[in-house]
């Protein structure tokens, strides 16, 4: 992984082998991100996602393998109790070009990822809902 | 529904329950804003999408119900003729991961929802489009 | 294609049959942008998407026709040695609100598509990695 900071606006390339969200934590911290939105294309041949059953408080998870386009990763950096959080979404194409999606859990890289962060001037923690059974941005 | 801004950046959390164009639409009118770019994720359980069909200037509709991730909702907001317009599309992944979406009619979160609009300095107005069918940039 | 420029900001509308790879060039080219984010929706009757197979170093192609509403449209504006270069994925939902993306090698647009170019005061460029076979980013 290697990236460059222009003021306010990163740009990252994470390498093959990588795991998506263990490098946005590393750019987070190395730069002391505090509030930002993330966005990203890439490729990946490993990757699950989770999508939320409200009425169980639970999440299942599907795991994809083979040749997969990004493309859509959407998100932010912020923190809970002062603490790194990141919360992203993520699709990939498969080789037909059909798209799957969830919260991502985890992404490992094939072949490169490109990805911007727009850091915000400002602070946004998170609480944990009782009702909903998530930690949700606390104003 | 809660947000704040932080200079030209807004940050937001729709709840459950709420619909999401209409709360870009109460974001917009508190603060304001003629010109933006929306992006976000989120769940929800309840959504209409519609997909254009140029050659007969209708949109077709497609509504989905079930636990579906959010993976990927963009657009802007600006005006028509001087009042509120918002144009977003979103894409959700249901709990197999398999991603429906098209052009965003309704959406109802179902867990939460987390918005970054970036407020643009300027304006964009719309025009009605005969040829087309629809409404159109202006510059 | 018109567009209007908000300082960093573009904001942009093509039209029915133009393509989107070449007229995201025609404004990079215009404005001399050297590093920028793009998203975009839109609606495409025909576009074609790649999908990278690492161990064979080659891209496969799917292409599809018919109505499609552009649910995401995600990447950069950059350079290799010094000239423009884009890099752009895209989903797309069809009449039943299925998503269908990869990498975009090309998309006419059948009715329009709104772009935002978020313009970075920078420079990235890209070399080409021998190990993975394809331009990266270069820091």
């Amino acid at each position: 992984m290697e990236y460059k900071r222009f003021e306010n606006t990163i740009v990252a390339r994470f390498d093959k082998g990588e795991e998506i969200l263990e490098n946005i934590k590393k750019i987070a911290l190395a730069e002391d991100i505090k509030l930002a939105s993330v966005s990203a294309l890439g490729a990946t041949n490993d990757f699950t996602v989770g999508v939320y059953k409200v009425d169980e408080k639970k999440y299942y998870s599907n795991e994809f393998k083979g040749n997969f386009e990004i493309v859509s990763l959407t998100g932010t950096i912020n923190t809970m109790n002062d603490e790194f959080y990141t919360h992203i979404h993520m699709s990939a194409g498969n080789d037909k070009g059909e798209v799957f999606g969830g919260h991502l859990n985890r992404a490992i890289i094939s072949a490169t990822c490109e990805m911007v962060i727009n850091i915000i001037d400002g602070r946004v923690d998170r609480y944990f809902d009782e009702e909903i059974g998530l930690n949700l941005f606390k104003f």
